[in-house]
């Protein structure tokens, strides 16, 4: 088996990341989590496993609205020690890679996940793993990049998008063809995978799930002020967003 | 209220389509109608209605398989008249657009559609109108061209895809604008519209359907044999299926 890529421990990766988070001026702030937050259901007394937590923000807001009880995994031992960093009651944090989440003991009434899963090579044994996961009626939600946008194989120039009198095109390619993209993001060659909608979406329901909710990313107009760029996501969303149930 | 749309009772469209399709080397048949056909339930005694049935070849396509009754309605009176030219017991055809679907007399077991649903401006009252005229447990079957390829505001000079070192990437545009697009197709200015992959979702999830399955447009290698051109469709697929489940 290939080994699991981990380049939140690379330290230029890392370091470049987590400068990005910190200012709070960022597509996670200000895109990602306001939506996620409106697609997750009751917490209230759940039990909540959240993969890939990184430095545990979202673990600490289940907390904070009445989660019984949620465990944090990464496979970032320097995303954990962030996590660590706020103590918080009913958190556990393990350094862990979600492909391994079949040894965790006990099962989850949601099992969550932001912006994580396109690092994941083998998507059908993942969403296998947290339907196991989860007890009947438990929910999945999750956010990642968008099939719009991991589907390019670059051309030789590096152009993603197109400027025609003024206005954005982004540009598309390969996107029958699921598997690895090496993309330059913080540093150079990391990997991500890109998943057909198709492949989403067969292999959630597959695995005994009832697709509740989807979004896409979509910039508020407070956000484009912030950062301009972000209008763009209208053009091409960089995030997907669904919500499933197991039945 | 907007008069309907009926390009295919126009004599110029219609006679360049109906030269397409008589051609039988055209994306439906090679592309199409191959995976939608995959995608059915048992046809075995059902009812079928069958929206924008154009000449017909997927209703009697219903029957051959043994379907109790199929119900074909298509706005344009010259596609029913071709329809009319190939009698078929237990097939009954009416002009009538889909948007009148609530005057039909009783229920249905399957509702299908073969690339219209793109040509209606009001999706929610389909799919609510649709939800209403099946069955419980009954199935809607749809493609319609897909979100990535009608997205597109295009740019002045007309380029919807720019060939870098012999590879074909596509543009896209405007996405998280829903809405009409006029696009030049057989004649100038057929107006389509696009709507996003979470709209098509969540407007058939909130009407009471449970999503089974999501195709996209994969050429076979007979298929790209035969019209070269149809690769690109790897690269972005132009048609999305979708079956989904009444509860």
């Amino acid at each position: 088996m290939k080994e699991i890529q981990n380049v939140y421990d690379q330290k230029e990766f890392f370091d470049a990341y987590k400068e990005m988070r910190d200012l709070k001026i960022n597509a996670n702030e200000l895109i990602e989590i306001p939506t996620i937050k409106k697609m997750l259901p009751d917490l209230k007394d759940k039990k909540i496993l959240d993969l890939g937590c990184g430095d545990g923000c979202m673990s600490r807001y289940f907390v904070e609205q009445g989660a019984k009880s949620v465990v944090g995994i990464d496979v970032s031992t320097n995303m954990i020690n962030e996590a660590k960093k706020h103590n918080c009651q009913n958190i556990k944090y393990f350094v862990m890679p979600m492909e391994d989440i079949s040894s965790l003991k006990g099962k989850f009434d949601i099992v969550y996940s932001s912006l994580a899963f396109h690092y994941i090579e083998d998507f059908s044994k993942l969403i296998y793993d947290i339907s196991n996961k989860l007890k009947k009626n438990g929910y999945l939600v999750f956010s990642q990049e968008h099939p719009i946008a991991t589907c390019i194989k670059m051309p030789k120039d590096g152009t993603k998008h197109i400027d025609i009198d003024g206005k954005r095109y982004y540009l598309v390619s390969d996107y029958n063809s699921d598997g690895e993209r090496k993309v330059d993001w913080n540093i150079d060659g990391v990997i991500k995978y890109h998943r057909s909608i198709s492949t989403l979406f067969n292999t959630i329901i597959q695995n005994n799930f009832i697709v509740e909710e989807v979004q896409e990313a979509k910039p508020s107009k407070e956000a484009i002020k912030l950062v301009p760029k972000y209008q763009y996501q209208n053009d091409r969303p960089y995030f997907i967003f669904i919500r499933a149930k197991k039945s």
